[in-house]
C-alpha cells in the first residue's frame, strides 16, 4: 500500500486515483449473450445444460423441495438461527420506514392529482455462491421485497454439490418457497425470460461475478427481458481517518473489505501521515492470520493511502470517488455528514466497522459500486415498488386548464391532443 | 380497428393481445455502438461529424448562447408563455410533494441508522426533435431535476436549421443555461462520456427514437457510461369504457395517442360491444381532420377493441398489459383504483383526457412503456436523487450486536469481517 501526498501529485495522477480499474465488459457480453439467447429460445433444457457445464450440477430437478427447507432447520446451529433473527429484526426495523407514502393534491380547482405505490409483482433475487456463501445477501434482498409486498419472490443460487444449509434456512425463515438451484448467467436468463413452467420475473436483484453482472446488464437492455437493480462492480471502501483514530481498527476495516475478492478497492484518506504509516504496519500484522490472505494481498496492490491537508479535502475527494462504503473515523465526524454527496453507506465514528452494515445494523449491504453512488442508492423497499400517478378532473377543472393544454398541443402540432379537450367542452 | 370478444378467443390469442410488437434491438445496437465508441475516444470532433451526417448540422458551436435564449423570449407568443407558466406551476405543485424525507431509527440501543437523500449532481436531459417539437418534455424532465436540487442540468436536442424557439424559451424560463444543439445517439454519447471541455453526466433522462433508446441502453451497461431513467418503447394508451361513456370522447382519446407515431399502441376495453362499434364509427369521422392522419392510420392497424364480460376482467387484462396510460371512462371508476397494479398514469372519469396529463394536470408525462410499468414508475423527483444510509454505533451498541455479526461472518467464512468487530472490543 503506497502512501501518496495529494497536493504533490499531478492533475493527471489525481484523476487516476479516482478511477476504478478499467472493466471492459465487451468480451464478457460476447460470452454471455449466446447463453441468454439459447435459454430464451429453449428454456429449462438449456438452463440444465449450462448448469451442468459450468457448475457440474447434474440433477434434473432444480427447485428446492419442502423437505430440503425443513432439513436445513435441523442442520444449522442454534447460534446461527439466533444471529439470523437478530439481524433480520434490525433490517426489518430500518427498511419498514422506507415504505413510500401515497399523496394527493389539487393542483388547480377541479384537478385532483395523486400518486400511489404498488409492489412489483414478480421479483428475482440472485444469491452468489462462488468464493463465499452469502445468507446475509438473501436477508438484504428478501426483507425489503417482503416489506414492499411483492407477491412472488424467486431465488436462484448456484449449487455444486449441496446448497448451503445456511442459505436454505434463511429462505425458509423468511417464508420463501420458490428457490432454484441455478447460478451464473443461466440463472439470470431463467428469471428474465422464464420457461414453459416458470413465469418470468419483472425485476432482478442481487450481486454476482462478471458473468452474472453481464447477464443482468444484457437482459436489462432487451425489451423482452426485465429490469434490474443496478450494474455492480467490485466491492470498495474508503476510510477517512485522522490522528485520533486507532490504526488497528482502520487496518481491520481495510482488510475486511480487501478479503471480498482479488479486485476489491481499498482507500485510506488521512490528514496524518504518521497514522497512515501505522495502519500499513498494522495491516502486515493482521493479514498473517487471515484465511483469505491471497485475495487480500491481491486487492491491496490496487489500494492507496492518500494524505490530505484538510479533512474537507478528503471529503471532496471521497465525493468525487463516490465509494460504496465510507468510514468516517475522525473527530466530530457528524459535522461532516451534510457535506457527503456521493456514497453508498456511511459508517460514523470508531465503533462502526463496515462489517456491522454488512450484516446486522439494519441498513442494506447491497450498495452501488464503481462510482454508481453518484446516481444510485443501495437496495431499498422503494426499488421493489413503482409509483402510479392518477388524475381526476371535473368539468370545471378541465375548463380551467383547457387553454393551456390546447396552446401547448398546438405548439407541438399534436392536433388530436387538443381535440380530446375541445370535444369534451363543446356545447 | 378489430373488435375481439375476449372469452371467445384461444389462450394463445389472449397472450398475443398482451404482447407489444416485437422490437429486436440487436440491429440498432450494432449500428449505434460504433458511434458511441467513436465519440468516447474522439469527443467533440466525432459528435460534430455525426451531427452533420445525420442532422445536416454544420456549425462548429453546439452550445446555445445567452443571446439565443434571450431572442427566444421575443419570438414566442404571449399565449405560449402563459401556457408554460400555468403548466409549470401545476407540475411543480405535484412534484414538490415527491421530495423524499430523511429518517432515522435506533434499531437497537446504541445503533443509530438513518437515510438521507442527495440530488444527483450532473443530469442530462434529452429532448427529441424528430416528428414533433416537445417543449412539454423539457418541463417534465427539468422541473423534477430542479426540485431535487441537481446542480447541473445539461440539455441536448437535435437541430436541423434552428432550434425550436418554444424549447429555448422553456429552457430559459426554467433557468437552464447548458444546452447543446445535438440529437440522436451522438447526443447520448456526448452526455454519457463527456469531452475535454464538457463534463460527463451521471444520469440521462428522456425519450427518443430507436437510435436514442439504443444509445441510452448501451451507455447504461458500459461501466464507464452512466445511468439512465428507463428503456422506452412506443407510446400507448388503454381505455376502459362502459356503456355510460361518450364514444366521441373515447375516439378522441384513442386518436390523440395514435398520432404520436406509426408504432403507437391503442387498446379499447369495454363491457359493451355497442359502445365499441360507436367508437370505431366516430374514429372514422374524427380522423379525417387530423394533420397527422398517416401516423394515426398506421398505429390503428395494431390496435384492438376487446369486449369483456365484466369490468373486473378488463382491469385484470390491463394489469397484465401494464399500459403507459390508462383511461377509466366508467361509472364509479374510483372504486377500481385499488385494483390497478400496473400502469404509468391513470385518467379517471369522463373529463380526464390523456392530453391533460401530457401537458398540464401536474403529473409527469415521461412514463414507462412496453410493459415496464410492471417494474417502473414515471419520471419523478426521487429519480433525480439517491439515498445514502448512515450508521453510528456506540461501544455498547457494537457490543450488543457483536455476536450476531461474528456468527454471520463466520458462516460466510469472512474472517476479516469478524476481526473488525473483535479488535474494537478487545480488552
Amino acid at each position: 500500500m503506497e502512501i501518496i501526498t495529494y497536493n504533490k501529485i499531478s492533475r493527471n495522477k489525481k484523476l487516476k486515483l479516482l478511477q476504478r480499474p478499467v472493466i471492459d465488459m465487451t468480451k464478457t457480453y460476447r460470452v454471455v449473450q449466446p447463453i441468454l439467447t439459447d435459454i430464451k429460445s429453449n428454456g429449462l433444457e438449456s438452463v440444465l445444460k449450462y448448469s451442468k457445464k459450468f457448475d457440474g450440477f447434474s440433477e434434473k430437478r432444480i427447485k428446492v423441495t419442502v423437505k430440503e427447507f425443513e432439513d436445513s432447520k435441523k442442520l444449522v446451529s442454534s447460534r446461527f438461527k439466533k444471529a439470523v433473527k437478530a439481524a433480520s429484526n434490525n433490517i426489518k426495523k430500518f427498511h419498514k420506514l422506507q415504505l413510500p407514502k401515497k399523496y394527493s393534491v389539487e393542483t388547480m380547482a377541479g384537478i385532483k392529482c395523486s400518486r400511489e405505490f404498488r409492489a412489483i409483482e414478480n421479483v428475482g433475487l440472485y444469491i452468489p455462491g462462488g468464493t463465499a456463501i452469502l445468507p446475509s445477501t438473501l436477508m438484504m434482498l428478501a426483507i425489503p421485497a417482503i416489506i414492499a409486498g411483492c407477491k412472488r419472490l424467486v431465488v436462484c443460487s448456484p449449487t455444486v454439490k449441496n446448497l448451503s444449509n445456511e442459505i436454505l434456512y434463511v429462505a425458509g425463515y423468511l417464508g420463501i418457497n420458490e428457490f432454484y438451484k441455478v447460478g451464473g448467467a443461466q440463472a439470470i436468463a431463467l428469471m428474465a425470460y422464464g420457461t414453459n413452467k416458470i413465469k418470468k420475473v419483472d425485476k432482478i436483484f442481487g450481486p454476482g461475478n462478471q458473468y452474472v453482472a453481464a447477464a443482468k446488464a444484457l437482459v436489462s437492455i432487451d425489451p423482452n427481458g426485465c429490469a434490474i437493480d443496478m450494474i455492480a462492480g467490485p466491492s470498495e471502501v474508503l476510510v477517512i481517518a485522522d490522528g485520533s483514530a486507532n490504526p488497528k481498527f482502520i487496518a481491520a476495516d481495510l482488510l475486511s473489505q480487501a478479503e471480498h475478492g482479488n479486485d476489491s478497492q481499498v482507500i485510506l484518506c488521512s490528514t496524518n501521515k504518521g497514522l497512515a504509516e501505522k495502519v500499513i504496519k498494522e495491516i502486515k500484522v493482521q493479514i498473517e492470520k487471515l484465511p483469505r490472505k491471497s485475495f487480500v494481498e491481491k486487492s491491496l496492490e490496487n489500494s492507496a493511502a492518500i494524505i490530505f491537508n484538510k479533512t474537507d479535502d478528503a471529503i471532496n475527494f471521497s465525493n468525487s470517488y463516490a465509494p460504496e462504503h465510507l468510514i468516517l473515523n475522525i473527530k466530530s465526524a457528524k459535522s461532516y455528514l451534510s457535506k457527503i454527496q456521493n456514497a453508498g453507506s456511511v459508517f460514523i465514528g470508531k465503533y462502526s466497522p463496515e462489517s456491522v452494515g454488512d450484516y446486522a445494523s439494519g441498513t442494506n449491504h447491497s450498495l452501488p459500486t464503481y462510482g454508481y453512488a453518484k446516481s444510485t442508492g443501495g437496495v431499498s423497499v422503494e426499488q421493489f415498488m413503482k409509483g402510479i400517478t392518477f388524475q381526476e378532473l371535473s368539468k370545471e377543472g378541465l375548463e380551467s386548464i383547457s387553454t393551456t393544454v390546447i396552446e401547448l398541443a398546438n405548439a407541438e402540432k399534436l392536433q388530436a391532443h387538443a381535440n380530446a379537450v375541445k370535444i369534451r367542452l363543446k356545447k
